[in-house]
């Protein structure tokens, strides 16, 4: 054991035991108390505490051919048959909003995922551009175009997918919509996939966002088997 | 430099060199391929590509007294005036689903982190009981009742939320629903929030989801500014 092994040991157990000190506090917010808050704090605070994030780029083409990428932490997974996947948008008519545009245009878009390599450009495609800019090209990413698909795909991303407009819900509580594509391509590496039809996101270097704009990389923990009534583990301990 | 290093660093080469031979092959399945696939391996696939998931438990409690608790990988923030969060259920009606009845006879709900130290509690609330039988029990988790709420929280959880539901959104392309909720307690422990509002998921050990069941560790890699068209990074590399 040299001097320095020591010294790290005891930072770690100062360290350790501050933090099992500091944990013990809890922050209790009410609803009124949230409200009070400074803006940007409670927009920080509330759009954490959902938990991790996924991390996509919504590729879409207006009708005049100005192809357009923002980056969407809400996609959210809704039927397999053969998949059916949707996210949230603000309201649209205050403000511009091309990817909602585009996609009533055209009827199609593209959801890419966004990995450790890229993370900093996607972050900058919610940057509020003029129209007739196309964030790839303000943000380092190149779009690709396949099969006749009319959007853009990113390039740069390993697993991509086309998907056809289906239906867009209306949320009244939080004057928010929520756009509904159904896939028609779906792309990713061969061996990132194992035989089960898992594919594994740490493989990719796909990441995670929490609130705006704090990014994770993923590490692989477990897989549970298909949890039975009839088969649970014993979890007295 | 010894041997063990040697070795270590050949074997690190040849992997990375197989991993980037095998990345060139890039899997395309069309819709009408992932429906010929075999079922399983179609859901595994479907339920992965729109990347990493948040892992959280939601209690509710039927006006009889049961206490139930279920995983949802599908919790979306909706909005942050005081904060809105919604989650999809398969249909109702078919078979039972515990949680949207409860909810619909308490109108109340929590949301609750699953944290790496009981993943697989968590994973485990996920199998068919009976309507009266407690998932916390059978899973080893413990029910937590705070401030009079009707509904119970997952004591083990350190950042968990009580909600009242304010709305049902059906989805038709997929037969499902979104139940929506707005925030009325928020807890979490202090530590994990920097000044501006900023929840460090790694902190809380925090995981995420892939697919139906495997399980995902965060490390925090990078927060970015918000994004200016006017203060953009310099991507030309």
């Amino acid at each position: 054991m040299n001097v320095s092994n020591v010294v790290d040991n005891e930072a770690f157990q100062t360290t350790k035991s501050q933090n099992a000190k500091r944990i013990q506090h809890t922050m209790h917010l009410t609803k009124e108390a949230i409200l009070k808050l400074d803006r940007i704090k409670r927009i920080n605070i509330i759009n954490s505490v959902s938990g991790i994030k996924p991390a996509n780029l919504i590729g879409t083409k207006s009708k005049s051919g100005n192809n357009n990428l923002a980056i969407f932490s809400s996609v959210v997974h809704l039927g397999s048959t053969p998949g059916y996947f949707g996210f949230i948008m603000r309201p649209t008519g205050e403000v511009r909003r091309d990817t909602y545009d585009n996609i009533m245009e055209t009827g199609v878009f593209t959801i890419n995922h966004i990995h450790a390599s890229f993370a900093e450009q996607g972050h900058y495609t919610s940057a509020k551009f003029d129209a007739d800019v196309s964030e790839f090209e303000t943000c380092g990413l190149s779009p690709e175009f396949k099969l006749d698909f009319e959007a853009p795909f990113v390039k740069e991303s390993t697993l991509k997918m086309a998907l056809k407009h289906v239906e867009t819900v209306p949320i009244k509580a939080t004057n928010t919509i929520m756009v509904i594509g159904e896939i028609q391509h779906l792309f990713f590496p061969d061996s990132s996939m194992n035989e089960d039809g898992m594919i594994d996101l740490e493989a990719l270097d796909d990441i995670g966002i929490s609130g705006l704009n704090t990014y994770y990389q993923l590490k692989k923990m477990a897989s549970y088997p298909f949890a039975r009534a009839t088969e649970l583990p014993n979890f007295d301990s």
